[in-house]
């Protein structure tokens, strides 16, 4: 196939995208609203995360500008133009996440709205809503990447040598723009939500015994917020990253091994995946009494299942018959089988995920029974299950690695990663979905709808559940293969021989790279525990002044919650986000390349151990909790229920802060290096 | 000096604190026992140590036959000797582990009886008791080594080429001995310790309200036997491998820099450094008021500051004027350098752990002002504190890694280890002090004694948590140091250029090392939860059937406690010992040498990071929970200490079983490794 020509194809597929977005997005607003109880209290959500995102959009801005002069300063020449990508990327990442909130919270309302009268019709709302959000995230990321390429391309031609040595240093810069956006609003949005979360939890449910989600409460609004801004934009700003990431590390080995069909074909592979991501989300519908479940597997199965047959005809097609890397010649069928590696290792992740933490599972329910013995059993019960849950995820990464590499060297690694993301437009439909169906069930308390729309919207829910565990599995797992193609990228690019750990300085740039996920963790949990602590301040404060307020008499101030939040999240966001950006170049500098190159592997095992950790032990706490309400063990507010609740409130920064935070950083700091390799050889 | 000369002087230094250990024991026998009372319940606490010991060892044992056997079968000719090293490594741990806890059960009760007339005179009675601990170790240690040396140099020849080749790979057995040995011993112990604390405490305080160390509570003998055996046997053994690990790697690296001179010099400064130990047991003296730290202070850094000033000349006397490692040359003060540098970073990481654990300290105090606001935000403080307690410790290790490199290699790194442990035998006595005086409180609890006497113990004590945590962090910063140096001496062995991360085989070897100290504390925890739950069920069974038994009328069935705690011990140390041992053995056979090696390095690195938060956040809950006791936030019984209980619950199979286990899984680990690798070559 001529080369322009395949680009071309490839941005036409992410323009596809961003119409089927628009189309569905379309969709959504023109459903109904509902009344004007919840219309107003939509409205309040809007406003709220609108505010959030213009502040945090209005900081970034300040430091994409700033990176993106000091980028231009450090580069001579034609490579200047990584500033640009690096601008680019930022700015693709930021509208992909803006689109996908906005219409997250028209979705949320409407529902609702859905779900005073059928089950199928409020599901293909919260799911077209998170269709429009996986839509902008692949749309924009493949039209950016193709963009970009034909630009430079165009400019400084299309040989290997141009781009091994020009096009893709400069375009990685891409990939460091929606890193960076990613890890601000992952940290950022995460804060802004445990904070809310927290503080509505402890003074409203705990202290002051109104329900979740009740009105009255000052931060209920906030909490909401919370949740269109951390999950959905948080999320979409992540998949963003690993997606973009991925393509750019296997496009940058398809040029180690000499082969612009090996630089193009990552390409055309996420747009194939586009393709099937778009059918996929017809098969999502269910009737009154049907299980959404099934309809999300069939969807995102289904794509899946498609996209591998397909891989077939394209890889005989576009994938040189043999290519040569690090000295090993590789079959062109070798590029297939890491293909098929890595999307059987991710479902694979995804399906421990979804074990470790379910509440229909040994683990969850094992933590439920060690809460009758009180908080302390229950926490060192978690705990472990999050330690063991690391165990058989990392089995299949490695099996995955080593696999891929077996078939397809270092490229194939970078294509295993890939495998895992092509579908991510339906994944990530139905990742976003959860939150919107979760908010749908908040809205109905807050507008006091009959109890059967709170049941439907329940139903959506606890699916949204499930399929938020295998999402984050998927994440990890992705995060994990797509921090390894950028750091064998980052060694084509330096052009290191290897990376020695033993070698002094290589072993101490490992222990570095594993401390700082502890480090990050850290610095996320304090910011949580402060921004909360702001939190139940200020509802107290509420409870306490405005008259009538317990009794629904008195309106809350909802956007002085909203604001305090704000605040906490944009303040907090910057240490840690800056650790992860700035050690890698500082390491680079003063340390060279090779120690470089230890920090970004001690910092990707470690990381992906503490994700897993954190991340399996939150959902387990989560589901135990659950599981005691359904009447098991004395039900809710029996002893063992308290006790769950308590690991349940640990768990929050857990799975919904730090853990997810940290695929991000693994992946932010290998990026970064990437981009920075030319300064260092 | 001439070559044997050195060694029989180093097992004259070994002879020496044996012959020291024994004056002491004699010394502490002669102590006055006490009443008939005391020593009684001294008695029960005896029987049911010396019980598991010897159900412990007989288990040992069987393991120690069967590879040995193992062993010899595996090696050829020569070789095979390494299944002698093995079995006397082996032997001489036990026997070390078996005389501190028979010394540490006399001295319990004798320090008791002291503590009725004199604070002095107690302090003597239970720092002496912890001396007869650290002469065995260090004495069996360093006699054990130089009389194998002795042995195969005699057989074999002295010069460089048999060293390299035949003997030191052979005598490197006797490392995998101690550490076998210590991974049981210190799983074992803490399991056993865990248990029994627990099941104590949550019966007999918290359910029946009767107080700690009550001689009503069927779990309290024990509990006490627990403290014995896990942190006075457990920890000996630890340090055993430390000790023997460090010295045995910067031999076989001094082998590879060609240099019989330099193959000799740690077993000098070793002997040295017992010297000087012994000299600064004589420090160790106090008044009534006055302030046990500081005599223990006096004792541990005189001893070290002397250490430093006599290493000086032992250096310009012993290693040669330079000397080549990887071709690099380095100076004979580079050796100097290294030893310093160890000390101060081991130095530095105690005084760092005491800061984040210490009662009087920030982290500690932030923590039990959390507690205000319920468990949840404790357990999240807690774990926030042990994250953010790895980052500095960590910094101490690379600087010493790279400044201890930077002077003299290789060599330098296992040297700087060695500068930690050289003065091992004060550093444990006064390590193995804390748990003698705590026992002592108890049992003056149990015989019923006068305040005054409880009040004696309890300074003796407070102090005792201060230098245990020292002596944790010292510990962990040794381990890892040995860790490293055992991990060069394994390239060295294997003859590997070099390891590296770049290669999927070793990059996934380092994913799996990673992974290892996660599940391996997930089992230790496990573990530790389910004996406690046998305890909670056998303490509730005792206080249901035996009549009178809360009244105090009833004798309770102190026996029978013991052996639960003794049964589960033994039947859950197994698996995550045989994890230790069993996977670097299956992915050296299976994966080859480069493999392992990023299996080791993965380990290290991760559990140096899960050690140091677990240890820490273990101990930094333990001192909330004393700091809201000593009536600060509402003080004992208010809801702010309920909370801080529940973190000092969970924190303490993080603090006592997991955490410092890791320490021995990661040196063992790399021993294992260095074993077997002759067999990869």
């Amino acid at each position: 196939m001529d080369e322009e020509l395949s680009v071309w194809l490839s941005g036409a597929a992410g323009c596809l995208a961003l119409a089927f977005g628009f189309y569905k997005s379309r969709w959504v607003i023109k459903r109904d609203p509902g009344d004007a109880r919840l219309r107003e209290i939509g409205a309040a959500v809007r406003e709220g995360a609108h505010a959030f995102l213009y502040r945090e959009y209005r900081v970034l801005a300040i430091f994409v500008v700033l990176v993106a002069i000091l980028l231009s300063l450090s580069y001579q020449a034609e490579q200047r133009l990584v500033a640009l990508s690096f601008a680019v990327g930022a700015l693709c990442s930021a509208v992909a996440g803006y689109v996908g909130m906005v219409i997250a919270t028209a979705a949320n309302m409407r529902t609702t709205q859905a779900a005073r009268t059928s089950l199928n019709e409020a599901l293909l709302v919260a799911f077209s809503g998170g269709t429009v959000m996986g839509m902008s995230v692949v749309g924009l990321g493949l039209l950016g990447l193709s963009g970009l390429l034909l630009a430079y391309t165009a400019q400084f031609g299309f040989d290997i040598q141009t781009l091994n040595t020009t096009v893709l240093p400069v375009l990685s810069g891409f990939a460091m723009g929606a890193s960076s956006i990613a890890l601000f609003a992952r940290v950022g949005g995460g804060i802004f939500t445990k904070a809310a979360d927290v503080g509505a939890d402890l003074v409203g449910k705990v202290e002051a015994g109104i329900p979740e989600d009740s009105p009255r409460n000052p931060a209920t609004i906030a909490d909401n917020v919370g949740d269109n801004v951390g999950d959905v934009a948080g999320m979409g700003a992540d998949l963003f990253e690993s997606y973009v990431g991925s393509i750019i590390g296997a496009m940058v080995l398809g040029a180690a091994a000499g082969s612009v069909e090996l630089v193009l074909f990552p390409l055309v592979l996420a747009g194939t995946g586009i393709v099937f991501s778009i059918l996929g989300t017809f098969l999502v519908k269910t009737r009154e009494g049907g299980n959404p479940q099934t309809a999300l597997n069939m969807g995102t199965l289904g794509a899946a299942f498609v996209m591998i047959l397909c891989t077939l005809p394209l890889v005989m097609f576009l994938v040189p018959e043999t290519f040569s890397l690090d000295e090993t010649t590789y079959q062109r069928f070798g590029v297939f089988g890491a293909v098929v590696v890595g999307l059987v290792a991710g479902v694979c992740i995804g399906l421990l995920t979804e074990y470790y933490t379910a509440e229909t599972r040994g683990p969850a329910q094992r933590i439920a029974q060690q809460s009758q013995t009180g908080p302390a059993t229950n926490i060192i019960a978690g705990l472990g299950v999050g330690m063991v849950s690391t165990c058989l995820p990392v089995g299949c990464l490695i099996g995955a690695v080593l696999i891929a590499h077996h078939f397809a060297g270092l490229y194939g690694i970078a294509i295993a990663a890939l495998g895992m993301l092509a579908t991510t437009g339906i994944q990530l439909a139905v990742d976003a979905y959860g939150p919107i169906a979760d908010n749908a069930g908040g809205l109905a308390e807050m507008a006091e709808l009959p109890p059967e729309v709170r049941g439907r919207t329940d139903k959506l829910d606890s699916v949204g559940n499930t399929t938020a565990a295998i999402g984050k599995g998927f994440a990890i797992g992705s995060a994990a293969l797509t921090a390894l193609a950028l750091f064998a990228a980052f060694r084509e690019q330096t052009g290191l021989v290897g990376i020695d750990v033993t070698k002094s300085r290589v072993t101490g740039g490992l222990f570095l790279g594993a401390m700082l996920p502890y480090l990050f963790s850290a610095f996320a949990m304090g910011a949580v525990g402060r921004a909360a602590f702001k939190m139940i301040e200020e509802v107290r404060r509420q409870f306490r002044e405005i008259p009538g307020i317990l009794e629904g008499d008195g309106r809350p101030d909802y956007a002085r919650c909203v604001d305090i939040a704000t605040r906490a999240a944009i303040r907090e966001m910057a240490a840690p986000a800056l650790l992860g950006i700035l050690t890698p170049i500082g390491i680079g500098l003063v340390g060279g390349a090779e120690m470089l190159g230890g920090l970004l592997v001690g910092t990707t095992a470690s990381g992906v151990m503490l994700a897993l950790f954190m991340s399996n032990a939150g959902g387990a706490w989560d589901n135990a909790k659950k599981h005691i309400e359904a009447d098991n063990y004395g039900g809710k507010n029996s002893e063992a229920h308290k006790a769950a609740v308590i690991g349940d409130t640990v768990g929050d920064p857990f799975k919904d802060t730090a853990g997810p935070s940290l695929n991000i950083l693994i992946k932010l700091m290998s990026v970064v290096a990437l981009v920075i390799a030319p300064l260092l050889v």
